[in-house]
């Protein structure tokens, strides 16, 4: 059984979160999840719903895996002091950490993913891996995994993302029956992205 | 602008919720989006997160719109009365109603789809359907719309309706962007449906 912190934040948006949640879930034997945010009050997402936390930031670092949600205001998330401090620390024992959308972006604003190969969406691409100036960032893929870290495109792709790790940590037969069982065309090759090209960045 | 009343219970699937929030909730000009439960009390859906309500059936009925998740435990709600009350009244008068999953069930237990034609989701199919003895239930659909009634297949595939609902309310480019912007693959022909063929429905 492994503890899995979902970091969450205030403007957090809704499907980066609750996609991989979706999947990720669905393997209680496996992980178990925490929401962790920066105090113990409700968090309001981008679309306004209120989602309690489980744990603070406040509360400690030790977790096996780490997942880190994006929306538009990861980025402000990664200008506070205690957020980086957290995130770092917490990167630094987990065995697994994920990113979606701009969580790549937040994670980047740690060092962590310096010297790393790793993507993020594709409609803000170019606008923000300023904030990770020394990450490989990886212009065309659904997600990217280099190490222990895996991280995906936007939005949606996070649940793409989740059934690779369900592949790699479980099996990959676990991976296609999650699919199966949320109805859910999965986009196994982690290279597929329509998006990029779309978005002009290749 | 309407107002959109979003059923949620203990037990709700999180992707049938936050899906359909992730789309509808991206156009806050039309639609107002409001989380409705039994009590005030946070709601801890399947996966264990707290969600809070912002506000209660006993609050009323008028809302433009109504969206119903689903979950296993969607049938467990349909048993008590004041949620067949609520959801009954409020069908009445709203302009148009979503289900995802086994939220048709529930819906189809207040008797407002007899004689309507509608779809759940595949894997529990036939072992669910007996709910709404009187429902044109449609084996194979990603969703079914018949006049205000979109209901839609399992879990994922509220998103792809609630995409259909935008491009009927809003416009068809609306719904196009809002995929793109969430780099959704949206599954646009409402009669896809490979699950129905994989858990043997036709």
């Amino acid at each position: 059984m492994k503890s899995l912190a979902i970091f969450i934040f205030p403007g957090i948006q809704t499907l980066d979160l609750f996609g991989p949640i979706e999947m990720l879930g669905a393997f209680p034997d496996h992980m178990q999840l925490t929401l962790v945010a920066e105090t113990a009050a409700p968090v309001t997402t981008r679309h306004g719903q209120r989602i309690v936390p489980d744990a603070t930031i406040h509360d400690g670092t030790a977790y096996d895996m780490l997942l880190i949600p994006g929306g538009d205001s990861a980025i402000d998330a990664g200008h506070r002091a205690p957020v980086i401090d957290w995130l770092s620390s917490t990167v630094q024992t987990a065995d697994t950490v994920m990113t979606v959308c701009t969580g790549s972006i937040l994670l980047a604003m740690t060092g962590a993913l310096d010297g790393v190969r790793a993507t993020t969406n594709k409609q803000d691409f170019r606008g923000t891996i300023h904030h990770g100036p020394n990450v490989d960032w990886v212009p065309k893929a659904r997600w990217v995994k280099d190490g222990k870290f895996y991280t995906s495109s936007g939005v949606s792709a996070g649940i793409d993302m989740s059934l690779g790790v369900i592949a790699d940590l479980i099996t990959p037969d676990a991976a296609e029956e999650q699919a199966i069982g949320t109805e859910y065309e999965w986009h196994r090759n982690a290279s597929w992205d329509p998006f990029a090209e779309r978005c002009g960045l290749v």
